[in-house]
């Protein structure tokens, strides 16, 4: 693809020679001829000019730049280099059709040009949407529900009666829809017993979840994971939460039963969500931090830190008071 | 089943029509005619009378309550509506049998009426306890013995040697029977060796495992994890650990190596507990909190806090005095 | 082996008969005849001597010590047993030659003597180096390529594409080089977009890595595991991260992308490090501790504590310091 088709495919401006033939992207570091490769800042734009890319893809602070490169400039730079990734990198081509070594159940409801990979078990009365690819070993329990172009990588568990969306991707050894940890003391024998937990998990388009993940399905009504909502690897999600659109879910994560985050909240790694918290809209919660049951925390855009999670600006005053005391 | 059938066999009070055909659970928002629903509060018994379900079970409050719908009364509500969602709700009709593309042993001893799913793997000298159900891709290595009507999910590992009790859940993904995480540094070289990581793990009779749990075999000596005890998903238990009985361990916890949980610990998500520490007898220990390397916590129902732990009343007063130090 | 066998083997001291037969190792309560147990301390020698074991393996503080049973007297006790381990206790055999049920692609290079359990799946292109074991169930991607005598536990994922070295040791559950936790959010759309994880993911020799961890690959550029090594259950590190020689990394810690561990540091359970840190050579990052965004920590030796990690000192300084105001 050269420059030119490829700022016309984005809608960016090029400067520069339109016909550089461009087939990959790469870091500054590992460039070569064929590659796109972007800067962010004008301090990193001579290092890009200077590498061995065929051309690059900055910010309207590099307009005015003297360069050989053909550059494309764009509003949101790292974007479009994100775009153009997508253009340029084909998907690896996978084999569509059933693999012999796979079992699937003669009820399932099978799209075109589907991928089902060998050692994959799917169950009965399963709808598999146009374009689905499901990687080898995984296992997708009875009358699981997979919109198109869904995503599903190997060694991955969908229990019994799980909905998908459009385009949602899971990777290896996560686990969606297990019986979530309800249990109830008999107070005279001391013993557990398992609340019924035969809700549902529904997750909506354009989800994507990492390695490793574990989403419990509901007690008596339904998990959610909404649309465009994006989960890093081994975190757990526990019966009954519902999380909104566009959330960002950093590893090592716990968002503890029927707790609700609301659209656009970013959290970070190892944050820790007590039950029947409410995390409003846009909220951005500090790594390690930690939210109380029954806590609603609330500030779209607000940083908070600490266990319990509090603003950042009251969170570092505290933290400079005990510095300070222990010097005394 | 009927209102009164079902309140004959939980030994509860009816109160009403006892010829209600009861065939599932439900929650106030979802039910519908033929569901059993439960309140634990007067305060919130009004809205389940108006329900659509078809009967109602609450705590003694309910006793006098006017009411068109039939009341089953409970002294322990919640524990009543668990036990008769066991009763009310079927366990998913499993194949029974051995799948063809499951590989077993020969040397395996099988007991009666079992399910081996797809792509399971038994290995030599397995003993499969009556009425067993291994779910697909699993992998079951040489000598694990299960006792009777074990569940084992899909993609779980159990390595060599492990043995179950009774009735023992685990869930997808989950790993019994690693090798401990134990390594001698040679002071003259630098590099790691692997201290011999050749003991066991037994798991004993209706413990309960979520998804992608780990739990090692001991080093020389056995993992054990006691009766009744429940562990949520993205556990971590380390070698030579002996957990109790009717222990919980929630999402996200890990436990070092040699560590002692005595009976009826709480133990809340994202707890760490350092190696050779003892937590005494029907300790809680809050989300997020922290043991050290040979400590020993104790003091039945005493709520600890914090990294490392205290008591909560004390970790409460340090977090007001630093509250109230960061406003000077 | 004989006793002395086994002294000529690891170069150590032997006191007394040299003809006593081992076969194993053990702890000092569970030895039996023919056992090999150790101590690291003149208090508990007695104990061991008065034990059923065959011979015992003391530091040099035994050297004077009256004893029937053998005494082999190294420098390094643990360590010397270790060793005397591996010598001992044979791998447990594993069938060789692949599985009928595995599904090896036909352009893969297989090494001699190399073992590929049932529903194995080997993809294109893949180089499995000689003497390899590869348990059951796992998915082996396009282009891997494996060095000798590694050991591959079951249900493990490798994605496409990664490199691992010779004596690598995988452990269940285990995800390899899955796709990095990188988006871009549209300012217009507020929608997240995968930047590009096309990198690779290079693990060197002797390095070993336990059950259900998570390994992603480089977003551009490489994810590398140093030589030797060694990381715990359910460890996630992230793209683009970098780690040294000889580290050791304890379970549930999370690595945050394109940090830097430089060799020889240790990280305790339950750590959390920010994006692009620097932890220098030799540093010990405490159990919970957490290491912010772009924060370098260093000091060989030196032990951190807390979040944000400090050393233990000031750690420890402000503990005291807080404790004694709540009193207050």
């Amino acid at each position: 693809m050269t420059t030119q088709a490829l700022a016309d495919a984005l809608g960016l401006t090029l400067l520069g020679n339109g016909k550089i033939e461009l087939n990959s992207v790469a870091s500054l570091r590992t460039a070569k001829a064929h590659d796109l490769i972007f800067v962010e800042s004008a301090a990193s734009l001579p290092e890009a000019l200077a590498s061995s890319a065929g051309a690059v893809l900055a910010g309207e602070f590099a307009k005015e730049a003297k360069s050989k490169k053909p550059l494309l400039i764009a509003e949101q730079p790292r974007l479009a280099f994100a775009r153009a990734a997508q253009i340029l990198i084909a998907e690896p081509e996978t084999r569509r059709g059933i693999h012999p070594n796979a079992v699937v159940d003669k009820s399932a409801t099978l799209g075109k040009n589907i991928g089902i990979a060998a050692h994959v078990v799917i169950g009965a009365g399963c709808d598999i949407g146009d374009g689905c690819i499901i990687a080898a070993n995984s296992f997708i329990g009875a009358g699981v529900r997979l919109g198109r172009e869904c995503r599903i990588g190997p060694n991955v568990t969908i229990y019994p009666g799980c909905t998908l969306g459009e385009r949602v991707e899971v990777q290896a050894g996560t686990v969606l829809g297990s019986a979530g940890f309800g249990y109830v003391r008999d107070a005279k024998t001391g013993r557990y017993h398992h609340f019924p937990q035969i809700g549902s998990l529904r997750i909506e388009d354009d989800v994507e979840i990492g390695a490793n993940v574990t989403i419990d399905r509901g007690a008596l009504e339904e998990t959610v994971i909404g649309r465009g909502t994006k989960i890093d690897n081994l975190v757990h999600i526990a019966h009954n939460v519902r999380i909104g659109k566009n959330v960002v879910i950093a590893a090592l994560t716990g968002i503890s039963g029927s707790s609700v985050i609301e659209d656009n909240v970013i959290i970070g790694g190892q944050v820790g969500i007590g039950d029947h918290a409410l995390v409003k809209e846009g909220v951005i919660l500090g790594s390690g931090s930690g939210v109380l049951t029954k806590k609603i925390v609330r500030g779209k855009g607000v940083v908070f830190w600490g266990r319990p999670a509090k603003p950042l600006k009251q969170y570092l005053k505290e933290l400079a008071a005990l510095g300070k005391l222990s010097k005394k």
